[in-house]
């Protein structure tokens, strides 16, 4: 092996080590953590991209869970406490974020995991089903019955599970199956960094945070909750309205976008 | 081959095309063609997921080049042609989204293209070398000098290019890079549609746009410029302030963000 070629070995091995001291750590080991389930089959390539616009919200959002998000996960767990039949949709993204955490969840509100993935195979199921079962919950993925009036791999679920439930989860949703969710008289809560997107402006409870934070808010929450009347649980759901989070979520970001700004362009004149 | 399995078949097939008339089409497109480059080797893992955040803002910024964008460019291009040495540096994500353009503006402004990656390996520096040579530019990849000051990779440069280059166009930069060169005295021109990153901050002409769309804008630029005389080209240098140009792309995406939040949200009245 040539000097150059030592060299170029010792650049190749030390770029993996992020400091710890980079502005950005945090944010760059959860990338990490991404690229680590798409090694291992779990995350599909369109996640990563999918990542980094989350990314973006949950930066102008100042990464941090705003009043907004903490009711609407508060007012979220107490409708799946109301719900006969709830059921916590999980994708490649959310099964390597929040492992261990989604299962907990999924354990306190007595609500299975289902596996339904945009970009489906059934061996890609049946991994995301394996690394999740070592974390200890039920999980759903026959892929055995079908939402009528989507085109997509989404539209594939389980006969015991989204296909049967009154409310669902859907964590890191894409596009239009929030609306088919509706339609089939689903009741329907998004975790979405944005609130722009179509899920978010349709789903019945918007969390607008990152997933990282929002699933242990709830699990908080579901401890608190579980114990409660039903009159209780349905008093917080009654009072809550989603288009109030819509607004506040894009108020905080145009506003922090605004103070971001002036505060970066002082600091250059 | 059971029912069931050529069922899941057919549906794994089927999702791999992207319906012509989705809202997002073109944006989807271009994220295939960034998860084709990866699947050459060309483009990093980490390169979708930071595609991922420029879409957001591209989508906040309304997916046009503005006026602002456009001044950039063809300041850009005026200071390239006065330059002695202009080097366009090139990583994974450029090299897939624009190789054709790129080799065409490298030629128009006589500015060799140089291979400088962030998640750098020989052997990729040379895939993407070998990928864009097909496009027919001069293509720099020696990776045989060192930009002191620089703790990753990036640091790692060819001495016939950016080591020695007077002005540097860095499309999709990332981080640290941009101070350094300013350090060693070179003079920087970003492409980033992210007015908020460090580089867009530090470089002196900050191109706030796509490349899809701002690599096409310079070279129509390249083609109108290239016989003007150096006075006319050093008064468009000399008339240009990057501040403003940050001001302004930032106060665009406040107000479309303004805007598009307040349509959505009459939508669901």
């Amino acid at each position: 092996m040539g000097e150059l070629d030592k060299f170029y070995k010792t650049i190749s091995n030390l770029q993996c080590m992020i400091p710890k001291d980079h502005p950005r750590y945090e944010s760059l080991m959860i990338r990490e953590r991404l690229i680590e389930g798409y090694k291992m089959g779990v995350t599909a390539l369109q996640g990563l991209i999918a990542h980094g616009r989350g990314e973006m919200f949950d930066y102008v959002l100042g990464e941090k869970s705003h009043d907004f998000a903490l009711k609407a996960e508060k007012v979220a767990v107490a409708l799946m406490l109301l719900s006969k039949r709830p059921v916590i949709s999980v994708n490649g993204n959310t099964a390597v974020l929040v492992p261990k955490e989604i299962s907990e969840l999924s354990r306190l509100l007595n609500a299975p995991l289902e596996v339904n993935v945009f970009h489906f195979s059934k061996e890609r199921v049946d991994r995301i089903r394996k690394y999740l079962e070592k974390f200890g919950a039920e999980i759903l993925a026959n892929c055995d019955a079908e939402l009528k009036g989507l085109s997509h791999a989404r539209r594939i679920v389980d006969r015991r599970g989204i296909y049967v439930a009154d409310t669902v989860l859907v964590p890191l949703e894409d596009g239009d199956r929030c609306e088919i969710l509706k339609k089939h008289g689903k009741k329907v809560i998004a975790i979405d960094l944005n609130p722009l997107s179509r899920t978010a402006m349709k789903a019945d409870i918007t969390i607008v945070d990152n997933i990282v934070r929002a699933i242990p808010n709830m699990i908080k929450f579901a401890k608190e909750l579980r114990d409660a009347s039903r009159e209780e649980l349905e008093e917080i759901v009654n009072d809550y309205n989603n288009k109030e989070t819509l607004r506040l979520a894009l108020e905080t970001i145009r506003d922090n976008l605004t103070k971001i700004a002036e505060g970066k362009l002082r600091e250059i004149i």
